[in-house]
């Protein structure tokens, strides 16, 4: 079963539209991990068997596993884990990659053979033929920057581009020609609801990554309301701080549990 | 010494605007190399041993390391080796990172802390708070994406917005409100000479990296009639594959030298 039918079929079996982040920052770990060699692993996998109930996937942030020596391994072995523990949960590598096609062909091994994920997050800024070697795994997702939730989203995503803005554009040429094998997705920052509206027009039913609630202060009604689908799906809603961080305590993985199952509610509330 | 002075003194010291990219691929190494467990080091450190007084740079490009196990530390050896023996050529991480800030950041450890490289290249379609944290690191260079040199490159970066095409908002912002420490340079593909001139007339003196010759097809003398500063200087040309795998016999060393020297003349001739 390819990424998107996996992605549909949790959201229903799981009633979760959550998308739990894996963004692992030892500075922020409870203290029974300070001497743990393999801390970015022991704690990416007591939050994640914490949370796994009320998520519908799992998006490991590359970049924290990739600062640190080891860190690729850490990140092997947590996927490894992920599929084995829950091969009904999706599990996103947000990578944002973007190369030349024999360079993206690298990135797309790397991702999908080498870290075994169902889906990774791509920049469509270098075009077509760089997304090619990705687009080509068409059993794994394929999750474009279309509106991201930063403040410098506004910089060049919003210029007008002929009428629209470059973001619209964007979710447009993907939807209509790119998404040939209907393994594309596009992430949308939640910091954004018109634009999230707006991209929802065009895109039909094609599912969104959203990040930004939480610490980026997202609001998760608006999201919900301009984002998901008529049948209330289309939405992965990540969050990662508020629940990895949720108690730095020695419960910080039961703490994690009830922020995920109350952000998961909060969702469902307003589907 | 910053990176921009450190490429600049090079630039002058080996009288060369080459730079030597290392994209290994086993699958065209000579056959010494077959059961080689540090086969993309010792490949890498007898090219770059071989090409180093014709290089203004080396670039290794982190997709053909971060497809195998064990090849970061691998790229960890070989950027330790560079740095040790050739102090005085900048080495850039090609990576094409790009994301929100708080992950900009582990990206910018990434690459200048833990693989020590003098410069990173980067994707600007996050804006300017996800470039940030790279530009913080004031001695080290940022090299955004601008124009690339793949086909793809004409699906958004052409755009029009607001009378110029996209990479030129982006070449015209970086140049004007992002480079206030002086560490920017940008990505031009060698495959566009019309559109490297047009860029060249917006940025100054900033220096390029310029990727496509060779195998994709650039031609040098449009390259450096249309991107060389007025002292003939200002660009790092690109080439990988040409030196990389100029020869796949015993003699794949002497062959890269010969091909780089090559090169480097080829270039002086347009100077």
């Amino acid at each position: 079963m390819g990424f998107i039918d996996k992605l549909r079929a949790r959201w229903q079996q799981a009633d979760s539209l959550l998308c739990v982040g894996l963004d692992p920052d030892p500075a922020k770990f409870p203290d029974r991990f300070v001497d743990d060699d393999d801390a970015l692993f022991n704690f990416c996998r007591d939050i994640s068997d914490a949370t796994a109930e009320y998520a519908c996937a799992f998006k490991p942030q590359i970049a924290y596993f990739a600062a640190h020596n080891g860190g690729e391994a850490q990140l092997q072995r947590l996927i490894a884990h992920l599929n084995a523990e829950y091969p009904d949960i999706p599990v996103i590598l947000d990578a944002k990659r973007g190369d030349i096609g024999s360079t993206a062909q690298q990135y797309a091994c790397e991702a999908f053979e080498r870290f075994g994920a169902d889906a990774v997050t791509l920049n469509p800024y270098m075009g077509r033929d760089s997304a090619d070697p990705f687009l080509q795994y068409n059993d794994r997702g394929c999750i474009f920057l279309c509106h991201t939730s930063n403040p410098g989203a506004r910089d060049f995503q919003e210029l007008d581009v002929g009428g629209e803005p470059l973001y619209l554009r964007i979710a447009r040429t993907i939807a209509r020609d790119w998404n040939t094998d209907g393994n594309c997705a596009l992430v949308v920052g939640a910091t954004y609801p018109q634009e999230l509206r707006a991209i929802r027009a065009v895109v039909g039913d094609m599912p969104l990554l959203i990040p930004g609630v939480g610490a980026q202060g997202g609001d998760v009604q608006a999201v919900v309301e301009n984002g998901a689908t008529a049948d209330g799906t289309g939405l992965m809603i990540n969050a990662s701080r508020g629940i990895l961080y949720a108690s730095r305590d020695a419960d910080y993985a039961e703490a994690a549990a009830r922020a995920a199952r109350t952000l998961r509610d909060t969702i469902n509330r307003w589907r």
